[in-house]
């Protein structure tokens, strides 16, 4: 008898799991993605699918278990699929790495020109320009969870005035946060505003026409949150006119229908929604999963637990 | 009578001297460029014209100086130029910062795909990839001078191992820096190669075709140092053949002739030779002439002193 029944979704995740070294023994890896019937009545630790999750999690009613590990750091939609009596974690430490890293590969490119760049070799042809350095800019950070941390601490060797916001106000370690509330009085003096706010009620429609007016000439705003966090029409005037630049990961709709006006800009650069999708997440999640099953070996309470329902 | 008379090269890196504060008494600014007779027999402090320069400092002949500060870091054709009887300071401090960002913006938009992503938003498209992260990658630091220190540490936050190599081996507080005589080892296990030495007989050509087949499938390959480090042919063959990535700050010849093939390659990423132009540049410069005025009112040594002539 194993002592600690883990199910994975699928062989990608169970591989990267193992690349990390021996397990320890009495735990069994089995695969399951919810989609068929569960392998046993009483399973300790469930990794549901990647993506499109949430509906799938219906697949645990009567199924015993100690944890269900979201490969996910949102939730929203979680507490009307996950049947009663679970403990569901999600993936902090998992996402942060990759999307941070593409936010500072759209600051640096949106600064230094890169797009540009790239069109003029399409064409051909070597076009120097003098670009705006992120050194010696004022950027803003609204949102100021695990990618928050993670991107701040990105930005911090480039020489760069970091002015943080979060949804309430507090200080820490590095100085102060200020709270969503004062955008108005820190829009002004923004010259780059990083986006990374989770969607919520409160958040949806946070940048639009009012936000992006109170910004000065030439900044820079990029959203690696969610499209709808940002007003699509308010962001299309202010690139039209010139006024404003954008680096955007999501957008509204999404994809980004063929043809969309703001594909055609030269101010607007759009990676479609990869924010996560790069090689860092697996080592990562499977380091998570590694993490867990020592926990629940220990007897010890797991990470990153957001839900009981 | 002004007890130290500066001579900058044009209005915008005076109004830059003039921004960080008033001067100390007695300091005098005048314009010279270099290219009009001398504006007095004895001149402090020179600052010759930043593009250029080298030639123009004929023109010192029979100038008493106590500093020439150049704009460059770079000095290979200055002794040439020079006339005897000066003392000569490089611009380090100035153009670390715009060449290093330049750096991680071409790394991680190289890692990320984001010439990809332009491409498609051209044709009006959406076209989502997973790409290999720069995080868990292993970076090897061609060249550890100034330029890259500055690139370490902004390498530093983003989870990569940085192997470094100057053009002798030692050790510092961070560690082995490797001899350039031990690229053949070092070479198969990069996955990432930064190349940012400065260019003399030793490093004319070193990325050749032997340099690059030792390098495994799918590396990037980024020269922000000067074109004819690299040969050109080689990185084309490596390039058109898809086993190797390319960023390029740097090209041998250069500009590149209109329609090159390097322009026509997605895996090649050309920008045309913009490490240090930025607007990171001016207020460094002037802040390196405020230190060097302070330490000649003072009495003291100037910094970045390379040459004496």
């Amino acid at each position: 008898m194993p002592r600690l029944l883990v199910t994975l979704p699928g062989a990608t995740l169970r591989d990267a799991v193992l690349a990390l070294g021996p397990l320890p023994e009495g735990v069994e890896l089995v695969l399951w993605d919810l989609d068929s019937p569960a392998p046993a009545d009483a399973i300790d630790l469930v990794v549901p699918p990647y993506m499109g999750a949430s509906p799938k999690l219906a697949a645990l009613q009567g199924v015993r278990t100690r944890l269900v590990q979201s490969q996910s750091i949102g939730y929203d939609d979680v507490p009307e699929h996950l049947p009663p009596g679970q403990v569901f974690a999600n993936a902090a430490s998992v996402h942060e790495t990759s999307t941070a890293e593409l936010t500072l590969a759209l600051v640096l490119a949106a600064q230094r020109g890169i797009p540009g760049f790239v069109r003029a070799a399409e064409q051909g042809r070597w076009a120097p320009i003098r670009a705006a350095s992120l050194a010696d800019r004022r950027v803003l950070l609204v949102g100021y969870g695990g990618v928050g941390r993670a991107i701040e601490a990105r930005l911090e060797p480039f020489e760069v005035e970091v002015t943080r916001v979060a949804s309430r106000a507090r200080d820490d370690e590095h100085g102060r946060i200020h709270g969503i509330d004062e955008l108005p009085s820190l829009l002004p003096e923004a010259e780059i505003v990083i986006v990374g706010v989770p969607l919520t009620d409160a958040t949806t429609g946070l940048v639009d026409a009012e936000f992006l007016a109170a910004l000065p000439d030439g900044a820079l705003v990029v959203n690696i949150a969610r499209g709808r966090v940002a007003d699509t029409d308010a962001i299309l005037a202010e690139a039209a006119s010139g006024r404003l630049r954008f680096a955007l990961d999501v957008t509204d709709p999404e994809p980004l229908p063929e043809h969309h006006p703001l594909f055609g800009l030269p101010n607007v650069l759009i990676s479609p929604h990869v924010g996560g999708a790069s090689t860092a997440m697996m080592p990562r999640m499977a380091r998570l999963v590694r993490r867990q099953i020592d926990r629940l070996l220990a007897g010890e309470q797991p990470l990153n637990v957001v839900l009981e329902s």
